[in-house]
């Protein structure tokens, strides 16, 4: 797969060594997160909010009640100016000076307009993917929407073109000076783990494969 | 502690019964997250980023190199005009129908001006809440920035006014007619959690109790 290209938005002013491009590894870090982070403009001041999204080929997905601020937004002819983040926490670092402190992560920020979804069929991919996402098979394991329940969900969609991954891993980068220090330096890693599931009042029989494992 | 008042841009659209004023609430969402995103606004369009964060009061601030795309465009008179979000994820919430699939979630929004913190005084204050936020006694011990260092790192200052925070917990919430279908309906806890601590090279010693715990 081809790299993206660099863009105005997506060329770093700082850790350049930290950026990249490389399509396979912003795939990988939009569709392990559950979530995103949706930034807009209303009335020349910023806007953003969480919110779940899936991804199909190069086209990434948030959905929102039709009446819900992004979604009236980008009502607008060719869409909406949109700035799209997601972020996976991978480690704290633990430097012997106050300055070196920092995070391991995994991010990625896209630039673009963000479309409202209009047509049936797309629409119907789309949140079908977003159930999908949940757990592989979970789609077909559950009664998809009704004509009603379809028209009342807003979708928007990003082209992934102006787009970067930024990535910090590894260990502390304290200054040579510093490695005298009493101080414990270190990784603590973390991630995000699933517990066992809480079955809904009347579910009969065990949580299904491919809910996500501890 | 009073409640937050309720502003223009922190009234929702829609579940209005999710979203709430409560000071020790927002307090505890943002001490919980280690980053936040700050969206902001560059030539009329959104941009946006993954930050560390710490909380002092009534005030949260983000740090970053001097020469950081949000760093320079808050350098006008009066600050830059930011919106600030924090979200945890605590459960994927899978229903017997696509349209109720959701997340459990503690989500905090803050609007307002975000400022370059110039006081020397309450930089030092500022900087230290970071390395302390990471676990309490951190900041004692480790070596506190030098002048150069302090200078080579911008921080931002938001005063919490115009903030919400938006809470969605519990259970399922499927239609009536759906509770009989045959699929499994519940939900699946998540949880950001720490691993084991990898030590520095040359670390000696244990590390130290206030690391967060798995």
């Amino acid at each position: 797969m081809p790299t993206y290209q660099p863009a105005v938005a997506t060329t770093p002013h700082r850790n350049r060594d930290r950026v990249g491009y490389d399509r396979a590894t912003v795939h990988a870090i939009l569709d392990e997160a559950w979530f995103c982070h949706l930034a807009f403009v209303v009335d020349g001041r910023p806007a953003s909010l969480p919110l779940m999204h899936a991804r199909l080929g190069e086209d990434i997905y948030v959905h929102g009640s039709t009446g819900s601020g992004p979604l009236l937004a980008a009502r607008q002819d060719g869409g909406m100016p949109v700035c799209l983040n997601v972020a996976l926490l991978d480690g704290l670092v633990y430097a012997r000076s106050h300055f070196h402190h920092s995070a391991n992560y995994r991010a990625v920020v896209a630039h673009g307009m963000a479309e409202v979804v209009t047509d049936p069929a797309e629409k119907a991919r789309a949140l079908s993917a977003f159930v999908e996402k949940l757990g592989a098979g979970r789609a077909a394991d559950s009664r998809p929407p009704s004509e009603r329940e379809s028209a009342q969900t807003g979708l928007l969609r990003l082209r992934l073109d102006q787009v970067s991954c930024k990535i910090r891993s590894g260990g502390v980068n304290d200054d040579p000076d510093d490695h005298g220090l009493p101080h414990w330096a270190g990784v603590v890693p973390m991630q995000l783990v699933a517990g066992t599931p809480t079955p809904d009042v009347n579910v009969v029989g065990s949580p299904p494969e491919y809910l996500p494992r501890r």
